[in-house]
């Protein structure tokens, strides 16, 4: 049997060639995986806001470059030192890496490997390097060290989490960043109580990812809070229970009226927008003594989030967190499990479906707001 | 036996007629205990940093006013519907109610109670007046339902803890808001893990009781931050491992010397001074991805505290506390008895001791960095 790991691949991919300009499909070189990596076939990929962000080059500008981080796959070949995957298996990359090893995979309160740490770097992160070349030999950015805009992609062994074959490849693929994050952080990191209140600032993806953790975990009020009046039909099939639209209220201010709501303040304020002053205002809105606000949004590289000093000392709590605070080795086939047995409602996140011509689309789609998320399916 | 708790007491107090000005010892009368209120008979108070917050009217000013809010004392009579508490009872008042029938009495997680909850309101807490006349029968405003600069004093039930008699006084008495938020800070809402490191930023009487509270809970590192050199081998004492003075670092900020001394940032980093560059500092001193910031200091009622959003996602967390997280009617008897058994060495906190005629002296004192706790004897 020949050795395919030994040799490159020549594949299309979308490749951002400048900030904001549309991506081109171009034939590319994906060259074989170097040890501790894992060389991905590509079966479906979507569009998160996070690809967008850095395609405006709102963060770590480094153009050209092969965008996208969620996706479902299959493993065509493996570098060496790599232990527990083979040929065949089904995997989702993710942006975090999980070793196993380290002081921060060994504690339970840390999903921030530090034996290959996350960085927003351009490239691998063991070497810095990149394993994509154009057709005219020269390298290719990646992002977040997955890049699955391409039908072959080349990813670490610490962020390759093998998952049931049997589970849809299109809600797979959702686990590897938003989805994950959202309901992750209801379920992981607030640890949301049973009965409890939650707010959740922004209803795309994340947002209603957080609804369904929300509603996994026993929350009994699901306040989502969106500019949007579509959005409160929406948040109702993924659990959200009262709707609030920013434009249509009596009170000065949002954290107000989910006061009012609440007797209060809500338990749980998750902000899944990326803005600093609705950061502040979930901040506001949350219970005093023991409100958590739990912050998922990433705005630009230089923001500040600031809050009333003096509403932290009441008791107040905030969280930020990559990935909603999972492991994803560990967390990600539970979360797979759980759509499977239909625990997790996951399914309503795909509006739409294209294949990779047609990626341009899907940044159309999430820019007007009109998708959630869209699948771009590789062999189409 | 004559009703005592139908008469007003006439006694000596430090009244503080107006912002920033000295103290002047007044004759005054203390009217009797209402429903649900307990008077008493002061043994001594001491003075915090969050008295002279108050006496310069940084926060809720309200004058004339009795300050004081760190007292031990021995109850002289009790209000109506006042159950398990009797004349003679040793207790110490605090600034927290604990009603332990509201829900957040019931929660873990909130030491915050509803039903009395606490304000910064000049009165009692359940029906905004005071119990205390000057000479001249105008009323004198409350600090935080508290105000112990009296020879006696009316305190809500919920707001009043009862003690072990044979607790030394003047370690009772820190135990009802500094020492109490320093070693609660790090032992019920940190939770510090043994092993783990801590920054300390400000080594006040909060600071060092912080200090104390990480070494209970086996902190293997535990950094002083603070801007006098004396503070080094104060901090020693209390079980201090490093100290960084902020004026002789050879590094542009502070939170890069505690990343080079531990390998990335602190666990655990404690702000006790109520500043917000500090705060911000103290954040930024943490461990990416499980990094948490804890906030005690209270500064100016406007103050807010920025962090830089992007570094919040990389999973670190902020907690503001009142009381550093314990719950007064539970925890305070916990701590005096970890005090008597010498699991906590609380004492080196008393650096001064005067009589009720010279606490202007204890505010000189603190004011001059000369003082962590001064003791203030009613009956010298």
């Amino acid at each position: 049997m020949e050795d395919q790991s030994s040799k490159p691949i020549r594949c299309k991919a979308a490749v951002c060639r400048a900030a904001g300009e549309p991506l081109a499909i171009e034939e590319i070189v994906v060259d074989p995986p170097r040890a501790y990596e894992i060389r991905i076939k590509i079966v479906c990929t979507t569009l998160c806001h996070t690809d967008i962000t850095f395609w405006q080059a709102k963060v770590a500008p480094a153009f050209p470059r092969i965008l996208g981080h969620e996706a479902y796959g299959v493993v065509e070949s493996v570098g060496e030192h790599v232990e527990g995957f083979a040929a065949g298996d089904a995997v989702v990359p993710t942006l975090l890496s999980q070793c196993d090893h380290c002081p921060s995979c060994a504690s339970e309160h840390n999903n921030l490997c530090s034996s290959v740490p996350i960085t927003l770097a351009p490239g691998m992160r063991r070497d810095g390097t990149t394993r994509f070349r154009d057709a005219q030999g020269n390298p290719l950015h990646n992002l977040l060290a997955v890049s699955s805009f391409s039908e072959y992609t080349v990813v670490d062994v610490t962020q390759v989490v093998k998952v049931d074959p049997a589970i849809p490849p299109k809600i797979a693929c959702l686990l590897g960043c938003g989805a994950g994050t959202g309901v992750g952080a209801a379920w992981r990191l607030a640890k949301v109580e049973p009965g409890s209140s939650v707010a959740i600032f922004g209803l795309g993806s994340v947002g209603l990812a957080v609804a369904q953790g929300a509603k996994m975990c026993g929350a009994s009020k699901i306040i989502g809070v969106d500019l949007n009046p579509e959005k409160e039909k929406v948040g109702e099939a993924f659990g959200v229970t009262d709707f609030v639209n920013p434009t249509q209220i009596d009170k000065s201010s949002v954290s107000e009226v989910i006061s009012e709501m609440t007797g209060g303040g809500v338990d749980y304020s998750f902000e899944c927008v990326g803005l600093p002053s609705v950061m502040t205002d979930a901040f506001r809105s949350t219970r005093t003594g023991n409100g958590k606000t739990i912050i998922l949004g990433l705005g630009n590289q230089t923001d500040l989030l600031c809050v009333p000093a003096l509403e932290l000392l009441f008791g107040k709590c905030l969280i930020g967190s990559a990935l909603g605070g999972i492991k994803p080795k560990t967390d990600i086939p539970i979360l797979a499990e759980k759509c499977m047995s239909r625990e997790l409602e996951l399914d309503g996140l795909v509006t739409h479906e294209v294949g990779l011509r047609e990626i341009n689309t899907a940044f159309d789609l999430l820019l007007q707001g009109k998708s959630l998320r869209c699948i771009i399916w590789m062999d189409k």
